[in-house]
């Protein structure tokens, strides 16, 4: 089944006949046009019925013929004006997570007798399951993704800092011609690393330091994001304890991901490992999310997603550990589920490793 | 009178008691807490008498006392519950712009009463004011892009590529102590210049083209934004001819901007005279956009702003014509109003000039 008609599915399971979706990604996934609309109005109607509608401001860089019927917009049109007379505004309307309230609250104003419901479950949940050609795409991103891990481990050395170690490793995907980073690389020692958002500075790594790196690439349009955590020059014995417990939270939570488990459980696979070792408070937050045109996609590996996961679906597994003042460990691979199981897209070892 | 007393006197103005701001620039600015939410929830909600409430992610780098009353969400907190539990859901709740419709409904499904109002424009109208020392930033910041422009020019040679002059045009940013660009920069030669938003490629410059050249930096949170048109080698008579037309509407649009004139007249100005020259279909954007904090801010120089100029307001003047299979030719200034008339933030000559 294509993937508007996936949609079409969940829309008909949820009593909606029109869904109007917002976030430029998702219409990429849907349409294979890419905008990045900025301030301006891009959106893409889709109706049970099959029917489908793009809104396009006439300044972004398409070709006047994408396939899809297309409304123009002026800078000057009324947005609300030119949606409500094309949906059916006696009928709800699903509308995508990221509609700003300046479209939706007009939009909104113009209904007649239709609500407007938060539906973009229907096509993020589609999003979600990738197929083949996506997992493909994972794969190799995540290939890179090992391979600098690797050099970036290597290059490491004493009076490196962190700057010029993320400097360093954006470099290399550059030279795996990557269209960029996933996301701005975290690379972060000793204390630092206690703050999971830390952003690279002038730090000097010192003996005894916690390295936690969090990088991921862009390749082909489907990003990557891995995390290890070395030592420089000695681990001391508290380290390597938290460090063996953030693994096994790790490789508890990858060992139960098969298809109809719950989100939560995966969850609390590792967090109840790290809370039963006194750590619990210094888990801060989520165990994953979802992953692939963008680095972060619907869906949380957490306490607050109870739905069991399906074939195809790509997400990260990252416990960590946070010890204000004296380091942070965190160790995350992205999953796929499989039929039976998951497939680990990250080949590059956890074990301790003292640099 | 302060930013936030500003605020809540437009609130009044508008008969509203609470406005929930969501857009992080627009927190910044009222608050001086800056963070870069993601998907997370990140909000100010104030009140008009006086009380205001942060609504943070434990995880933002944010110290534990922000000055101001906060509310710290995890992951798996419910976000409209926490907000409804602060606002008061038998009134109207103006809402922010940005607001996405993934917190927006929930939020709006649990008002008891009240409606939800968009209501951004008394936080942007406020922003869009700018105070003395905002104004020497925006000024610093132009003053740099004067300087950029001027050795980029310099720069462009035979067998020059566009994306060869805009990465050396953002070195230039990083030597003079920016932050960064506060857009992606645009250089087209040729024929690439008809779209407006065409990025640097591997095109060479040729004999005749023109060379549009539109950037800006990042310098102390404040942005400049300039477009020259340049000419490499000769200038063809009707390319000068377009780009005396184009330098014509530049000045006649902003010879009229004057406390009281209205942002529709401001772009009329220029768009009557490119259209009188039979050019009209040819210049197929707004006149310009606020800008401050962030390159487009709320607010267009457009005929869907009728609004009229106040002293510090801080916009762009950039008409444009764009010849399909020939050329485009943008002229941008800077400018912000004064009392009696309004200052121009780039000192750029816009004479003709053939590199």
């Amino acid at each position: 089944m294509n993937r508007v008609d996936r949609v079409i599915e969940k829309l008909n399971e949820r009593g909606l006949s029109q869904l109007l979706v917002t976030d430029p990604r998702s219409i990429f996934y849907l349409t294979g046009v890419s905008v990045e609309p900025g301030e301006r109005f891009f959106a893409l109607l889709v109706k049970t019925d099959g029917d489908m509608t793009l809104f396009a401001n006439r300044l972004f860089a398409l070709p006047r013929d994408v396939g899809i019927e297309t409304v123009w917009l002026s800078d000057t049109d009324i947005v609300s004006d030119a949606v409500s007379g094309r949906i059916d505004a006696a009928s709800d309307l699903g509308a995508d997570k990221t509609t700003a309230a300046r479209f939706l609250i007009p939009i909104q104003e113009k209904m007649a007798g239709g609500r407007t419901v938060l539906a973009s479950d229907c096509v993020d949940w589609v999003r979600a399951v990738k197929d083949g050609d996506e997992l493909e795409k994972m794969r190799e991103a995540s290939r890179i993704n090992d391979t600098v891990m690797g050099e970036t481990a290597a290059y490491i050395r004493a009076g490196a800092t962190e700057k010029e170690i993320a400097d360093y490793l954006v470099s290399r995907y550059a030279h795996y011609g990557c269209e960029g980073v996933s996301f701005e690389p975290i690379v972060s020692f000793g204390a630092n690393a206690a703050d999971p958002h830390h952003m690279p500075d002038g730090t000097v790594i010192g003996e005894g330091d916690c390295a936690v790196i969090d990088i991921g690439c862009r390749k082909n349009g489907y990003c990557s994001d891995m995390t290890r955590t070395f030592f420089f020059g000695k681990a001391e014995p508290e380290y390597s304890a938290v460090y063996g417990l953030v693994r096994e939270a790790n490789e508890r939570a990858e060992a139960i991901v098969r298809p109809g488990v719950r989100l939560c459980d995966i969850d609390a696979a590792a967090r109840d490992h790290i809370a039963a070792a006194g750590y619990g408070e210094y888990f801060t937050h989520r165990l994953g999310h979802f992953i692939g045109l963008e680095v972060h996609e619907y869906g949380d590996v957490s306490a607050a997603f109870e739905r069991p996961v399906e074939p195809g679906m790509c997400f990260s597994i990252e416990p960590g550990i946070y010890l204000p003042g004296k380091l942070g460990v965190r160790i995350e691979d992205l999953v796929t589920v499989t039929e039976r199981g998951c497939e680990v897209l990250n080949g590059f070892s956890k074990d301790l490793r003292v640099l």
